[in-house]
């Protein structure tokens, strides 16, 4: 903990788990004077506020990112391009923007359209957070201790403003990581994006059966997990899909080419190729659990 | 529990997690006066002994299965024709012979194989019990307390055959289930078997990447619930996916149907049939779980 506080003031527009568990982590930190939310309910806002999440609600954005040190965007990415539009005419010249969407072409492409030729302050973050419970009531300062965040930088950002960014999500306890925006999203869209609708296509195959209930009948372990993000939210998963839909379609359709060679692997009765894609896989599937110890 | 046991002698052939499981636990129920073993192994064999799970280790599998009142081949099932078809000569008149196997068709075949007009003294069945550790040292009497366990009768079974194999495994507390083989076959290629080629599928792909650390690095919660299963042993499932293939590649084909759908609805941007899927199967993986509990 510095002497002084690294930011004055930060306004953060959706005040949910991301934005107030990043609030609440600053604040924790001492790094912070002032945090002031903007959100789509009052009431949200409000208990944002009781819970000391926030200190103020923010009335009027345009006065309120002027003079701030730091904007957090941790709306869902559907709702990014209007709060930049919005933003953009008053942002002060030393006002970093930054933001929680886990994609970010198509964010960088709403930043590069609201921005213009200020998208030197806008620099890019996916904060890697479990999002099984939501909402400022679910949010704690340590959401993001030994957490991944995802920095992708612009060719415009000065390496200052990189730093900025780098600095709040390390005071958070984060470890950072950097990759360009089509990095980002190619790799998502293989290990999060990819298995999402994969999992919700299974389920959803079973469930529009006539005689259903006998599959669901004798579903066991494996299918629990296998299909628990099957029970992921439709439209944020709907959003996330049409965000990263170019990358999405290329793995998608790199996966189809997989599993049509397996399958003919299967069909031929060719037991060796078979257990050469399943002991490669456990492999590497143990490899990265231990990694993950 | 009765005041004379049900079976007199058991004789088991693999004497595995799921063999020795059996054993002990119509032992529990005091219903087993005798229980023999046979294996490829003395040594395990000898293990079970010092265990409990076993009372003798078998020599001769003709001369035990003669005067034995059932026997239970819970081998894997590629080893289940062999033993069939040394037993077969066998088999006493009310000797009442069932299996362990997880695929059915394959096994029935296999038996009708072996026991020709005798068929009708094998009852198969498909205890459903998770596998993470294996062999007699992990056996305990309450592995299938409250598990399921399906009977897929022969139409030359008799009624008093199928009553007894039920009996067995309803001292052991399981909850028992009846389905023709084949309907067993498409049950499980669809709720456990397309699930673990897909979750292989997606790790396999990774891993044979040039920069697939990148990927793993970056892997979080949903994909460790959705490779869980890819970490499954490579040779038992490159067996079970073999002799199970008809109904593998049926589902495995309606599958990829599902996926092209899917892709067309994201290439074409249709978010609304995108969350009409999701939706569809969030509520179906909700009911489930609510009625696992």
């Amino acid at each position: 903990m510095s002497d002084s506080p690294e930011f004055g003031k930060v306004v953060i527009f959706g005040v949910g788990l991301i934005g107030g568990s990043f609030a609440l982590a600053l604040k924790a930190a001492g790094e912070v004077e002032e945090v002031v939310g903007f959100g789509r309910s009052i009431a949200t806002l409000t208990q944002a506020q009781d819970l000391g999440i926030i200190d103020r609600l923010g009335v009027n954005p345009g006065q309120e990112v002027a003079d701030a040190d730091l904007v957090l965007i941790a709306t869902p990415v559907g709702q990014m391009p209007e709060i930049m539009a919005r933003i953009a005419p008053y942002l002060g010249p030393d006002t970093v923007v930054t933001d929680g969407g886990s994609t970010k072409s198509d964010v960088v492409a709403a930043a590069r359209a609201a921005f213009g030729e200020r998208v030197g302050q806008f620099v890019p973050a996916h904060p890697i957070a479990g999002a099984e419970n939501s909402g400022a009531a679910a949010a704690k300062a340590d959401l993001f201790r030994e957490r991944k965040v995802v920095l992708t930088p612009l060719p415009e950002n000065s390496v200052l403003n990189v730093a900025r960014v780098r600095s709040a999500w390390e005071w958070c306890g984060a470890q950072i990581f950097e990759l360009t925006p089509a990095e980002h999203d190619q790799v998502f869209a293989a290990v999060s994006h990819l298995p999402h609708l994969l999992s919700f296509a299974l389920v959803h195959d079973l469930a529009v059966r006539d005689n259903s209930d006998l599959f669901f009948t004798f579903a066991a372990s494996g299918f629990r997990d296998f299909t628990r993000i099957a029970a992921s939210h439709p439209e944020m998963w709907r959003d996330i899909s049409l965000a990263n839909r170019e990358a999405l379609l290329v793995e998608l359709d790199r996966y189809q080419e997989q599993l049509t060679e397996m399958r003919a692997a299967l069909a031929a009765g060719d037991g060796q190729r078979l257990e050469e894609i399943f002991d490669t896989a456990r492999t590497a599937r143990r490899s990265w659990a231990e990694g993950q110890k």
